[in-house]
């Protein structure tokens, strides 16, 4: 009998844009366990759910990409080589200081030249010399999804890909993962029609991955999941149940309303709370604490 | 007894980000009645609708924004002053040339400053002066959208706000609207969890605002509007219907597959098929014709 998982990717296959980007993943992957990098995978904004086959429609999940893309600047800094896995629009490392526009605003014509303007030099330089910085040693890694099920099938190829670094690999995953869908054969062809009536939508609940992830794809990864509540009665709970029912190392709880500047951290023996001040990143101290468990993990 | 439109905005508030946008628009229209400027909204991206209150989930409309964003710049050319109402993240107008990441790209440090690299300069160039000029002349002026309900009162709002133009203010919208809503009061307040089985949504219909906007808001402006579907035989029928409920002035049909490159425009006495070349910009061919249109109109 087929497993939940084998059976979702059977019924949902991957688009082709999904498919074509492990070729650059793999050279990726092979350079940096040549260099013996510590990896790290940071899965980050949301995923859309069709209801359309010719999609005009779509549920979504409310995700910027502000965690994810933080996260991956400093997980840069630790030293780690980066997968940046994110849905196109959202937050990118250093691209995310600024929009188009306000980068737009920063340019002046100057003789025959276009400069960034003198009081927005700073701000600039800063996130030209990170991102120059990780381009030029080659330890950022861009992929992309934006469905559902692209982003089901590209998380298991990456964790596959990375479980060669064994140990030595983390997976973040960030990105706010539908937990419901529609199947591809229960979709309508066509836009749904207003003269139908009041449309009802029933979805199905997306099997959980994280149990052939841990298991299976990756099973040696220090693997760190979040979970996203808006009522704080269940926020511990539910994450301890997930750190029992998956196995993972990590799972990081967080409140709708709170989450830029308060955190848990909880594993299978400790619930640890992080907080940040208005001027700080969280993130910062999130990587932090990551990444000295992450040398623990592999001390051991 | 209420109007269906009053109904809805009684119960259906903006958000607090709407309506401070009202003040500014007020000075940006007050200036261009003075300067007596034709006038255009332009309205671009998809609308939200949220399914809780907290909101975690939504359903989107695909949108990007392309549309919007390049027929606002060729308003721009026509000499109009633009309302360019449009959804964050969506493409806008100059700044759709560049992702922020394809911008850090263009820029290099030279000396003590940054720059744009040479072989950059004569595309950001080209953005960069049509952004100036808009800027500089105060010709382009930006509202932000994000949910359904924030789309509708906004447009309400714009467009009694440019009614004192008359006949010389155009409405043309490009926004995805969408067509079915969840109403606050049937909306969970927390995150729906996925213990509770796969659940039901059951949208209801939007009510159809072109209706008091032709009739009520802005009885005297040229109002254009879309009609996206994804079955062809449907697209001739359903344009030709919309301008006879609703009496504006045309209807620009598109299909999802082939709207780059293909639109029709209905109006009341003709349908006429504009194309256009891989290499070209339909909406520059779109927005002369409507220019053309326009100007017809006022002269009347």
């Amino acid at each position: 009998m087929l497993k939940f998982w084998e059976d979702f990717f059977l019924k949902n296959t991957p688009s082709k844009e999904a498919v074509v980007q492990l070729e650059s993943l793999k050279s990726f992957t092979t350079e940096h366990k040549h260099k013996n990098s510590r990896i790290a995978l940071v899965t980050s904004g949301g995923t859309i759910v069709p209801l359309e086959r010719n999609t005009v429609r779509f549920v979504d999940n409310f995700s910027a990409g502000t965690r994810g893309s933080i996260s991956a600047e400093y997980f840069l800094k630790h030293g780690y080589a980066v997968v940046f896995m994110y849905r196109p629009k959202t937050l990118e490392p250093f691209a995310r200081h600024f929009s188009t526009l306000s980068l737009l605003d920063t340019l002046e014509e100057k003789s025959d030249l276009i400069c960034v303007k003198k009081e927005k030099l700073q701000v600039v330089k800063n996130a030209l010399t990170g991102y120059s910085k990780a381009k030029g040693e080659n330890k950022l890694h861009y992929l992309t999804f934006t469905t559902l099920s692209d982003y089901l099938w590209l998380l298991r190829e990456v964790s596959q890909c990375l479980s060669v670094f064994g140990k030595d690999a983390l997976l973040y995953l960030a990105a706010a993962v539908s937990d419901f869908y529609l199947p591809t054969e229960l979709m309508p062809v066509h836009k749904i029609e207003s003269s139908g009536g009041p449309p009802t939508i029933t979805l199905e609940i997306v099997p959980k991955m994280l149990k052939p992830l841990v298991n299976l794809w990756a099973p040696d990864a220090y693997v760190v999941s979040f979970k996203l509540e808006t009522d704080v009665s269940r926020l511990i709970d539910k994450c301890k149940a997930a750190i029992k029912n998956y196995s993972h190392k990590m799972v990081i709880g967080n409140m709708l309303q709170t989450r830029r500047h308060k955190v848990v951290l909880v594993d299978c023996s400790s619930v640890n709370e992080i907080t940040a001040r208005e001027e700080e990143e969280i993130e910062e101290k999130i990587v932090k604490e990551l990444c000295d468990k992450h040398q623990q993990f592999i001390d051991m």
